[in-house]
């Protein structure tokens, strides 16, 4: 008698290309929530593919190649260079996949594979939520819980694939909206690619200054703690973040420099009534964030 | 027979001039330990008192004179512009009471009281922790806990003041340093009064731009938050420290934006490898904060 081989369903596995902090969080909640029954890892780096091999983010790590002919659901979650040199021959390979993207900016990636025969079983997407943490040993099940999810430009993507993405960011609890790339890309250098820029430019700043000088370390607080997290966050996904964003960036950060000569100008007059109107003004972004 | 009274020694009173985040604080921690056996609590905002009182941080609200007949030991612990009006009258007062400021600039307040004849009865001091929060109602006893406090010009005050402030930082859990005021006033401008100033500016450049869009407030993260948490701190106690402070915060603003300047040329010019280089060595900031 012949065995019967009873493989997992195609629809109930998951390839996720990148197993960093956002392909390996996502991993994680997937387990948690069992929304596949099997998680496929791809990464070129080895040192990513043992940590999520031990944390049993992932089930077993393959090839690309053998990710796309085994999965239902592809996700490419890494840096977004390497996204624009893989979606076009990743498209080329797939069938009736579903293939999502996670990346920071999304005209570029858009541009990149409009018109492209698969485009359709493509869906544009970016979970808004990170680290300056990186990695797969930084990844963790909760980090999606109660965050948005963009998708951009849901028309140019067959419903039942925009709709997988939905279900599977929704079971991710998160809360999905739809927004194009344009405006998704300018609202993103304001609340994520300048305060990275800044936070940069501060440690370098201080650490240009102060090196040499035991008094950082001493006097560093809990404020200079929060204003310098982001400056821990890693070259290989922050550099084509701000470089594909180019233009959008150096429009925030034009306005945000001529920010910083209000108060400039202020200090050098001493008027501390426009410094108190400055400072009052930014106060309320305390109904923005909490 | 005559009832025997029996008041607390002078020694073992403290009072706590301006009772908000900062004094409120101090009051909770020489509570918790002990330190003094009877707190007095003196503060021109009527709320600050009613929820100081209620918190138990005082045991009673006073008039500033009262505040120095009945105490040993005197904290001025209000914003810093109010520590240079008040200072001057304050040990014009005193006999043989410690007095100590809590301000996040130095050299005005030591210029200030310099040759008075109470001067080495006065510990200039600043206890480094701070918050967006302001008022008693944020106070924690923790607060200090495992934080630096500084001491400037140690030399011009009496030993057995600068003892007794020693004592109470240490017995707060704090590691006392010294510092002249000049180095002092430096060093809180790079890793304090700066990245005040620049959240401030995000905070206002996004506020500016997006205030009429909805898109903040879906797409702020975590990176957001804390990119903009010290933009909540208030104008009161920050006016008065950008401005006294203000020649070194203009040095280092101007550094601050030559950084940025580098980042926007590389930029421009689309220089992912010099881009990549500033962001590494901005991630050296791990080393001094964690």
């Amino acid at each position: 008698m012949e065995y019967a081989f009873n493989p997992v369903e195609k629809q109930k596995i998951i390839a996720i290309i990148g197993i960093g902090l956002i392909g390996g969080s996502l991993a994680a909640k997937i387990r948690v929530r069992g929304v596949f029954d099997h998680i496929i890892g791809v990464d070129n780096d080895p040192v990513h593919c043992e940590v999520a091999l031990k944390m049993q983010l992932v089930d077993e790590i393959v090839t690309i190649q053998d990710a796309i002919s085994k999965a239902g659901f592809i996700v490419l979650a890494t840096p977004v260079d390497s996204m624009l040199h893989l979606l076009p021959s990743l498209l080329d390979a797939v069938t009736d996949q579903v293939v999502m993207d996670t990346g920071s900016t999304k005209q570029q990636i858009c541009d990149k594979i409009n018109g492209h025969v698969h485009r359709a079983r493509f869906v544009a997407t970016h979970p808004v939520w990170g680290s300056d943490m990186h990695g797969p040993a930084a990844a963790r099940a909760e980090s999606f819980e109660n965050k948005v999810a963009v998708i951009c430009e849901a028309g140019k993507s067959d419903p039942d694939a925009v709709s997988a993405v939905k279900v599977l960011y929704e079971k991710l609890g998160m809360r999905v909206v739809e927004m194009n790339p344009k405006d998704h890309d300018i609202h993103t250098a304001y609340i994520s690619h300048l305060p990275h820029l800044i936070s940069y430019a501060l440690a370098n700043t201080v650490l240009e200054k102060e090196r040499k000088e035991d008094s950082i370390r001493s006097l560093a607080s809990g404020g200079f703690d929060s204003a310098t997290r982001l400056a821990k966050s890693s070259s290989n996904v922050w550099t084509p973040i701000l470089n594909q964003n180019r233009d959008n960036v150096l429009f925030v950060l034009d306005e945000y420099m001529d920010e910083l000569k209000k108060f400039r100008n202020c200090l050098e007059r001493g008027n501390c009534g426009d410094i108190s109107y400055l400072i009052e003004h930014a106060n309320f972004i305390k109904e923005v964030v909490h």
